[in-house]
């Protein structure tokens, strides 16, 4: 049996599950970039709808794009369910539980209002980029990323804990030196203005005004402007050291584990015996 | 026969085409770098002219200054497209075009009042600047730069991606945590803060004054302050193994290609054979 | 003997020493992370209490949860106190100094109006965390942090020394070209401009209105953005060239040295004769 | 001959030579070290009376002190000429003309008012504390710097024009977008905010209000955010590959050369004779 047969053979059910789980194929890149497509313009409808002083007019129409959109994430969430095979497993998944809190806030929009502002956790979904990108260099590029900072998590913790007692001691520091005329009327509000500052942000909401505050923010701004080397170091030094990781395109159909080998005939978590598949261009 | 005989039996044509198109004879140099100032003139002439409270008659010496650039820029124009062999393909290139838009908007402000503000995009002449250099050690350094930056750029999309996620959730979050009260009115208001803050850039239009408003500002600044390592990881691991690459000052007259071996004998693109080049001294 | 029956025969004071000062049994490490909770809370406890707008009742609760969490303290200190071998060695070491600091701010509030700010010194006391995360990988990840920073202090301290020579300069010419109309009213309000500026914190308390103002500032700018290379470029190399250190968890009982070598019989500083440990799982 | 001896038989303008120019000996250190808080104390003095609502009595005083400095200096540039061999050279270098004009701005205070805000270039004789260094392990990291700073030069000189270009295009296009009621009243006001966003210093004093300007300087902001990688990148990549340069303390007293090797017996550039010198202990 060869392996383009396979595939003619294949039944609605499986063609379905190539299309919206998988990207290897022709429909299945289509599929996944008309979704995007679909997340990015629901994401621009919501911003729109909170414009203040937007037109009756126009809100009409928003309000409608809305909810096709819905359905149309609506009519996908239920393929999605009807064509993966362990059910709960997808439900569970993050990208399960994105696909419902997609959907799930034009609905409650009846009954509560102002509940579709949670539509913005569509944004979420947008991580299926990442899917599409999969054929590409993309995958490896972000793994690649990923493994860095991964590896940099003990370094960066301890260095955001530095950073915290620094925050919390010159905010003190600040508040007992500067008082309320100047804004900082609260330890919060001068541990608030001290990250403000260290990470040289400077809104300017708050500002020193007594020669000793001003020193006392002089050294936190050289301090924050200096630090910013550690961050920095630790994910330069990590990713001086990284390697590309080939990424797979395959997804097991039971269990939606990543394939790595290309080469696997079964599934290394649940045993089922794998489609083989032709080698992709890249 | 001797190279040198070569470059006297050259026509005027071939020897306006070594001026204004090369730069590794003395004329050709020197005419780059009058070009050069040329630029930066025009652009200081429209800078000044967008004063508000100019005087009515630094007003005109501005024009007349104005007309007086144009009309070289004009004359150049006609002489770059006289000597290239392939005009087509010079008219279609980026310094083709730009050459095009630095003259367009004078004529154009006979007949539309302002458009010679479009002027300003003179300013894509200066990146003639980098042929000048091309005989020193700029065009090694500015290739192993670009190529840093190519080959970073998978990683640096993923990482945007990443970015453009979170200013949407924060903004959104923002939004409904702040309102309009403290210039948070709309959710794009709101993603521009977000941008604002997490870029560290911190203009201080917009600051959340609720305690949980600035608890999740911090905690935004702290990432932005953060995640600023990882482009900057990026680059300096490609930097750390990059190759100095030696640049090639002659382009094919015919089809304008740089040539990259110094001995070649004919265009790689267009067959064209090559005039022999003394060696340059670098 | 086996090590296993060494532990068993242990004193309470030796078994109190084991709970508060080491944190490779489950005991002393449970002690820790309640440690580190009560910490945090009385830090949570000392800046809700700075809040201007606090309810009568809200103070009453706060104030009487600090003196609960100052007992605590106070018992704790004792406790080591009685434990420790070489007591003056403890009163006089870091963590000795900050524990007393932690408590005494409290005792003195009874006299001194608003002493029980300095109560925010207990952040100190969150240092301990490095303990209670010295089983895991925090403690290497630390010791090559501060081995990159101590690597890079020369480096760092002439860096530092340009800045300031560069921020008295600017500082100096901004005084003298912006004047006392935009802000900059004297030599030092400007030099702390200058700081502001070129760590790329910009307040906008104190902005340039005159050209001049604005081109000498556009430069410091440039100049921060650039030189922030500096730093991170020196962290960077050091930290590239880091080794993991193995740290341990072992201090002497009597001076409180960290036991580097797992295999060590004997205090290399004091000579006391050391228990054998079972080896840690990390 | 004992080189013990050589040191004895010297005259008093050569010990005094090895006093004021070099720091190898108790005495040269001892006087460079008060000279660098005499300097730091003028600075101090200079900034003090520039804050504008001064006591007339603390301006007396301040005034007082800034003439014993003065005369303090003066006698000190009077010894540097008298000892120096080659007289010219000195009062041509960089510290020669930074001698004179760290005195002169006094004496002509005294026809000319507010001249004496000119002192502040006294902070150009810190660094004299470079030399003060020279014993220890600070020059050969500056050493280090600089040519890792050198060695970027061409990379940052590339790197500049590209942001110089990107500010001045996207200067003019919101000085077209947003016009006069937000503060980008000109082309050249646009050019200072595109800086000021990039940089990522962000005053605040001009800032977008319109939504096409925001998206805009949204983009910018990423930008800058995105591209301060480059100039980092560029010197971790050569700081990686530094190596550490031993510097010399000897200079040559008739034409103040810096002898690099400390075997060598005459002057490489004008063939005077060396003293030998004992071994340092660095």
């Amino acid at each position: 049996m060869k392996t383009g047969e396979n595939n003619k053979n294949l039944s609605l059910k499986d063609r379905l599950f190539t299309i919206v789980f998988e990207n290897d194929t022709h429909a299945g890149r289509s599929f996944d970039i008309a979704l995007l497509w679909l997340i990015l313009l629901s994401i621009l409808v919501v911003c729109l709808e909170s414009l203040p002083n937007l037109n009756q007019d126009y809100r009409t129409i928003l309000s409608g794009a809305e909810w096709v959109i819905t359905l149309l994430f609506t009519i996908e969430y239920i393929i999605r369910i009807w064509v993966v095979r362990n059910k709960l497993r997808y439900l569970k998944s993050f990208f399960g539980v994105t696909d419902l809190l997609a959907i799930l806030p034009t609905y409650l929009s009846i009954f509560i209002a102002g509940s579709q502002f949670a539509l913005i956790f569509r944004v979420f979904r947008l991580l299926r980029i990442f899917r599409i990108l999969k054929l590409g260099r993309y995958v490896g590029e972000s793994y690649s990323l990923i493994n860095a900072l991964k590896a940099s998590r003990y370094k960066i913790i301890v260095f955001l804990q530095a950073v915290l007692v620094v925050v919390v001691i010159v905010g003190t520091m600040m508040y007992l030196i500067e008082g309320e005329t100047s804004g900082f009327d609260s330890i919060p509000a001068s541990i608030y203005w001290a990250i403000v500052t260290l990470t040289t942000v400077g809104f300017g909401d708050i500002t020193p005004v007594t020669p000793l505050g001003r020193i006392v923010a002089s050294m936190l701004m050289l301090l924050g402007y200096g630090i910013i080397a550690v961050p920095t170091g630790i994910v330069s030094a990590e990713l001086a050291k990284n390697r590309n990781i080939k990424a797979s395109t395959r997804t097991c159909p039971n269990c939606r584990l990543v394939i790595q080998d290309e080469g696997d005939n079964y599934c290394k978590n649940c045993g089922l015996q794998l489609e083989k598949k032709e080698n992709n261009k890249v």
